[in-house]
């Protein structure tokens, strides 16, 4: 964690300096007339995109919320390992693996055949297989996931608050103008209710759930299933004699139906599933009148013989849910060529099961790949032509998953067979969960080649760090201090892009060395990157961020001699960065290179976008290749 | 981490719920008139005894400080692994894990035998040596570890504050009463300067600095040194072409003095220590005019062939101190046989060379290991005599430290002889950096054999936790949810004793196993301590809290099985803790029983303080004494 850049300021170090530009934000100040992104929603989506534009003060972001704060318990609970990670990048990891619940190994539990009113364990799995990501599955409040993006907003340059009680009644665009071109009127639902306001934006993005008005505005609909799915849903503080009650537990009893065992944070709560009937199209939950109570004793009937004594009900819901999705993430219909103004993001354009837990995951991966376009954009670093690759790519990723989420339920939703009732062979629904854990911990995103991805003709350099997919991140030391670290965890929320560049075999840090002739290219040539993308005044790392990382052990390492551009000077103060330079940790957990197929023998360049997905391999002298790559989306500094 | 057992709050878990009885802090409220403990001071030792007192809103607990407000910067940075480990039961380990610097390696500076002028790099070591704590050694802003403990407070059940802006003038005693026994003189130093006001407590602690107005008071003096040592000291933000400027580094030139340099917190900021000469008994340093602008000259002579150029002093002092120590830690004059009523900790009672780090480090551990005896007495489970402990245990370990203080100190400013510039064997300074490691580490504490610290009859079953020394954590894995971790991070800084039972070879989960037999006895036999101390309506591990270790895979043990104190229920809603049962962690960091020599055969009990010391070591079957090694020092419950 770094800071102290431009001078030494004492207190949190979360709380960054606030930016004198900013929004006032006293008691009478009025709403802004025009801003540069409107956000409609405070759920996960419209946080997480929050969260990243408010560290850019110079960026007028308006986030609005029809309810009047907050929520406070309830609703999603999952956080997958792919999203651990991105918290790890808005510097929250560490606290979610403090106060969550690791989900370290799921049961599954059936009929016992020979007493099938019993239920017994026919099989445990690690829920997240080796070295799949370095973090863990957890599980936590999402009012709790909320509270700490609103931190990140509320200690960021732009002490971004959000506006509640405020809904977004409409939205319209005038496509004849570039400035400010969309008209959002929002309605008060707070002490004015009714009262009106419009307010002029340039983008607006809509996270405003699955009754979205920004999608409807937009002409999007959600198609799916003609039937939904009904859950119970209960959040409790109970006794049970039910062993696995800590773990994650699937258990399908003979007649009574299913249950999803959620143990959740704090070491006493947890949450089940209750599967209830299929709905027909037009029909609502509400219709069959089910309690709190109907759901406690459906609980009882399927556990057998094990009891469960509720204590408190912190939450329960009956939520009823389709897998459906829109047509399109943003507001340009098929075959017209322009820039979208408007975008949908999460439930508002696509919507899921509860039980393969990614509806909250996928809705804040939405807007982590929207946050740093929009910022690029807003920024001149970027053509608006960029910002259509969004609906382009979580499209598809959305549309892979509800295909997903209906083989899964059909699985899952079919009362156990006799055939899995004999120990002899995994379970069917063990056998399902083992091969989609890599799915289902959002690790399987791959978007395809595209001016962001590069077609993988490089990919053997890095065998496993596949272009489209995430950064895998592994262990590593860092030179400076001999600090033993996840090379990952350098990637902040900042939306900088990232160029690791792993020495060859023999490569040291002596000058005329491959990282040498990279470096030096780098600062110093007209046609790199780092040249032509880097404005004036800004660090020399503001867009793209090298780091390297040698095979040698750190004191075998002459720090003296590495590239100036591995150790800049940087901020107000012109003070040096010393946390470029990485080793491979030799007595720790592992080698990088082995553990990620890195090219020993040449090395390599692993440019990653600034959401964290890997977007080129190239060897180390591949300049012209890299200045290619970044030439079609980057705009060159005045 | 635990919460929610008295039913589900939102928010942050670590603010724990406001008792209704706390003090009232209204802008108005006038000071109270009668308080438990009276703390003075606002330093590490003042605010690690209010940090621990504040968890008890039953004890009305106030502590003063002269100064306006918080320090911001300057004073100690060295955070010990012994204290990392105590800050982990605080709840902020994590967090300064993430924010503080990471001493990972020290390097060694001397001149160069073939030209003198210049110095180079001698040697390096590993600075925590593998296994000696499970934490890192950090540096971080003294006034950072204050505000993390003034969180503590503000976030405890009785919303502690400091009284900023009042003095203790005078403390007096009449030892004829029982109750509120000690006056204490108030004077104030803010708006109102001069006013004074007298407050009754049952106890004060003198956490008043190395001028303690409060050791005056009960007639202590400070002796030792006759000439005392000055150090220039300076936090600066600098750049430098010194290679090792991110390590801790130990500098000897031929002829211009030694330098320490600290690396620090946010990765750009760092510390120098300028050695400068002893001075006479009555002279100050100011007497010599130096300068900020001399230290940086004189660090530039001292360095060179490198150049450091300053670019922002954060802070610089000159830090003029002698190893110092008073008779006594209470007011008990030698030979006189009542119990104590008002106490001296940290630079009140013994002053440091800032060279080995320990000043801020033994401050807080005087009143970790003062804190929770206090809360014993005035919750009525000890008989005050057990406050006598404190000045027997923590005299003998500052006089240890002081002696180790005047040993380092006496080789470390000796100019580097000719013998150990020759790059054959290790240089003196760092041999004997090595060989005191532990001690620095503030390892290598151990309290000698007492009511609290038995004697070693049975040391033999777990011969790498010593009696009297702390409990050295190690990993194990939680049965109910399978969570890897460490098994010393279940203590938190509440006051509670644990027993941790170990299990011997064939020792499963089935009723009738030496665990079950101790877990049965511990609940019910009116002779178990248990049974004993506990009182009617606290939860059954209030005093006590007994958590078993087993030998087995945690798949392999039938957690249905444990014995009820294993698994008790608790808090306002009865609910099961499920946190109690832990297994050895086979696929990682190392094996329990081997790393600790646990007997495996035989398993063993280990019993451990509050603060954290291990104090008694037995066989599973010891009931007997068990029972009567807690019948020395607890009140059986009315
Ligand atoms: C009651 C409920 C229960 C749920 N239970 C589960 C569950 O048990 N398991 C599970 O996995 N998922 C559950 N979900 C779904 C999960 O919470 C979502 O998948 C996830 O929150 C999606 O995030 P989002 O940001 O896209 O939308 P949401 O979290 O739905 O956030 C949308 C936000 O926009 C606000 N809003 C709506 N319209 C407007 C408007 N016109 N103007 C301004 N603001 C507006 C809403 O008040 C809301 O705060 C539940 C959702 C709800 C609503
Ligand atoms: C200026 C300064 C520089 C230092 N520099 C270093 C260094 O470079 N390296 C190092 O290792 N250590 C340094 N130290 C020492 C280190 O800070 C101490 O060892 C450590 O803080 C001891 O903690 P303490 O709580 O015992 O005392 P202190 O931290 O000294 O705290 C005592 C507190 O009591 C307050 N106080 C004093 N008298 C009264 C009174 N009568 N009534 C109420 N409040 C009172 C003081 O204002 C102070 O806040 C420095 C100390 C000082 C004061």
């Amino acid at each position: 964690m770094q800071f102290y850049v431009d001078g030494f300021r004492g207190g949190d170090p979360d709380i960054r300096n606030a930016a004198p530009c900013r929004r006032n934000r006293g008691h009478h100040a009025p709403l802004p007339e025009k801003v540069d992104v409107l956000i409609a929603g405070c759920g996960p989506a419209g946080l997480c995109l929050a969260a990243q534009l408010s560290q850019f003060p110079e960026i007028e972001t308006m986030i609005v919320e029809r309810k009047p704060g907050p929520i406070e318990k309830g609703q999603a609970d999952g956080i997958n390992t792919r999203t651990m990670e991105m918290f790890q990048a808005f510097g929250f990891g560490e606290q979610v693996k403090r106060e969550g619940y690791w989900v370290n190994q799921t049961t599954f539990w059936s009929p016992d055949p020979k007493n099938p009113e019993r239920i017994q364990r026919i099989g445990r799995v690690q829920d997240v297989p080796e070295d799949s990501s370095e973090m863990p599955h957890t599980l936590i409040n999402q009012a709790r996931v909320h509270e700490l993006f609103l931190d990140v907003m509320r200690n960021s340059p732009s002490r971004l608050e959000p506006d509640y009680s405020w809904s977004v009644r409409d939205v319209s665009i005038d496509n004849s103008t570039d400035d400010y071109p969309v008209t959002v009127t929002l309605e008060n639902t707070g002490i004015n209710a009714g009262e009106t306001k419009t307010v002029q934006a340039n983008y607006v993005v809509g996270c405003d759930g699955a009754r979205s008005n920004v999608r409807t505005a937009i002409g999007g609909q959600l198609h799916g299933d003609a039937a939904h799915q009904a859950w119970g849903v209960m959040d409790i503080l109970a006794n049970t004699d039910f062993p696995d009650v800590r773990q994650k537990c699937l258990v399908a009893s003979s007649s009574e139906g299913n249950i999803l065992i959620l143990p959740r944070e704090g070491g006493y709560l947890f949450r089940m599933y209750v599967e209830l009937d299929k709905l027909n199209p037009d029909e609502r939950v509400s219709s069959r009148n089910f309690t709190e109570a109907d759901m406690i004793a459906a609980a009882n009937r399927i556990m057998k013989p094990y009891t469960i004594d509720v204590k408190q009900v912190v939450w329960w819901s009956i939520y009823e849910i389709g897998h459906r999705l829109t047509d399109r993430f943003d507001d340009v219909p098929a075959g017209e060529d322009r820039n979208p103004r408007v975008f949908t993001a999460g439930d508002a354009c696509h919507t899921h099961s509860p039980k393969a837990g990614q509806g909250m995951n996928v809705s804040m991966q939405d807007t982590f790949n929207l946050g740093w376009k929009l910022v690029h954009v807003l920024q001149g670093r970027s053509d608006a032509s960029l910002l259509r690759s969004y609906s382009a790519e979580r499209w598809a990723e959305a549309k892979r998953l509800i295909d997903k989420d209906h083989e899964w339920s059909r699985i899952m939703s079919a009362p156990p067979g006799k055939s899995e009732l004999d120990g002899g062979h995994m379970p069917r629904f063990q056998k399902q969960f083992i091969e989609n854990l890599e799915f289902t911990g959002g690790l399987a995103v791959k978007y395809g080649p595209s001016a962001l991805t590069a077609a993988s003709s490089h990919q053997a350099l890095a065998t496993g760090e596949e272009i489209g997919r995430r950064f895998h991140s592994a262990p590593v030391v860092r030179v400076a201090d001999a600090m033993r670290m996840q090379l990952g965890h350098v990637a902040e929320a900042d939306s900088r892009w990232r160029i690791y560049a792993f020495t060859g075999a023999k490569d040291g840090s002596a000058p005329g060395s491959a990282i040498h002739r990279l470096a030096d290219w780098l600062e110093t040539d007209p046609s790199s990157p780092v040249v032509k993308y880097t404005r004036q005044g800004e660090d020399i790392d503001a867009v793209i961020d090298l780091r390297a990382v040698f095979q040698q052990h750190f004191d075998e390492l002459a720090y003296e001699d590495m590239p100036s551009l591995l150790k800049p000077s940087k901020g107000r103060l012109g003070l040096q960065d010393h946390e470029k330079v990485f080793c491979v940790d030799h007595k720790g957990l592992g080698d990088i290179y082995d553990m990620r197929g890195i090219d020993r023998e040449h090395g390599c360049m692993i440019v990653v976008r600034p959401d964290q997905y890997v977007a080129n391999v190239l060897p180390l002298d591949a300049f012209t290749e890299l200045s290619e790559f970044f030439a079609v989306f980057l705009v060159p500094a005045g």
